[in-house]
């Protein structure tokens, strides 16, 4: 398998230049690649900004057309999911019954990126989003091309904001304290990844680009470096560790 | 009706006994009080933290009994609907059949206070909560005893979190972000409201207690200010402009 999958978060050049390179290392010697924005409106304004960033045209970065959206996939050799919002992503792929169809293909080699709502829906579920609930799907089963979930644009700890130049705290909930809220009732261990960090992952193990922090439901957390190599588990391999 | 919503975020001084004075002033004259803390686990702890806060006794402030909720409903003269996971505390709410009933009591004048999840819940729908999907529930639909939206532990702009000394910026979407992400799909104005603010609702006006922003499908969003008196479209009353 060849899954990339990004927290998103690449609001500066060096994040975007880091976005453009592993994107365009991941999806070397495709041709057509599926370009799926279901996680937000504009569909045409995302696919002509992303074809811009890559240096692709209508023929190698194809709009998903939702007529004949399973044929697509049979005909691309790479998909791109976009980010935006995970609840309506999951809908709409459920919607469009094009589930199975991407799962079989990524789990038979096809490269597949994700980013952000295209990484929460890559996970078994997209329980570990943050996005806020704008329609209910009929499930949260997703992709489950990785054996793990992901909290994307993770942050550790509290967070400040600003307001007419002073810094407040704010008191809400912490990330670490959703996702252990999640695993109140749920096993599956959860990556949390800082902005602008990605994983690999090949079907057998992963590797982190970037900083994470693992929860699992039954130990303490444990902070990953660049270059971290686990398992699906999000064991540490002995070899990173 | 009397109902009284509060963001949550109460972890200062002043904001707890902020929160003491308001709570005991609105369920004046109630004699027991019905404590609902189906969006978190603990319920035994969280009924006696409250029970403390309050100076009442488990006559006077009723932890649920699931065996019995509805009755509990008819029997008592208060509701407080506790904070948690609003997803958990939706599918509770409608696993053990009480909405309808809690909805009728407080449109009857019964004095409800929710706080954080209790407030997402008191709208029309919990689409406009910031909790993790933890569990599918098989509606959104709510209690709908305030007839607009709320965003609980609002914060305008972006926020920062601090790691070993250093601050760094998130790149994540603004609560205003995902706000008009809902407004996209739903016409139902939504009230962000800070951390530690409250609004008292009683069934015809609402009066803002803190720091909030109305949010409407169709024009730019409005900052309130302590004291604010609106309707049920967040439109300023003449008195408060």
């Amino acid at each position: 398998m060849r899954v990339l999958l990004g927290s998103g978060g690449i609001g500066t050049k060096e994040r975007t230049a880091r976005f453009k390179g592993l994107l365009t290392e991941h999806f070397e010697g495709c041709s057509r690649i599926l370009f799926i924005p279901l996680a937000s409106a504009n569909h045409q304004d995302r696919v002509i900004k992303m074809r811009d960033l890559l240096g692709m045209d209508e023929s190698n970065l194809v709009l998903i057309d939702q007529s004949h959206a399973e044929d697509q996939i049979q005909d691309v050799d790479g998909i791109y999911m976009g980010g935006g919002n995970s609840f309506l992503l999951i809908q709409e792929l459920h919607r469009l019954g094009i589930v199975k169809a991407i799962r079989e293909s990524v789990k038979n080699g096809m490269p597949y990126v994700g980013v952000s709502a295209g990484s929460n829906v890559a996970c078994p579920t997209m329980m570990t989003t943050n996005d806020m609930p704008i329609v209910l799907p009929e499930t949260f089963d997703s992709l489950g091309i990785v054996p793990f979930q992901i909290n994307p644009h993770y942050y550790p700890g509290k967070i400040t904001f600003t307001h007419q130049g002073d810094q407040h705290p704010h008191y809400g909930e912490s990330r670490a304290q959703r996702i252990s809220e999640y695993h109140m009732l749920h096993d599956t261990p959860v990556l949390g990844m800082w902005e602008g960090s990605y994983v690999h992952w090949d079907g057998e193990q992963g590797k982190l680009i970037g900083t994470g922090v693992a929860f699992y439901p039954d130990k303490e957390s444990l902070d990953l470096r660049d270059g971290a190599v686990f398992d699906k588990g999000l064991n540490l391999r002995q070899s990173s560790a």
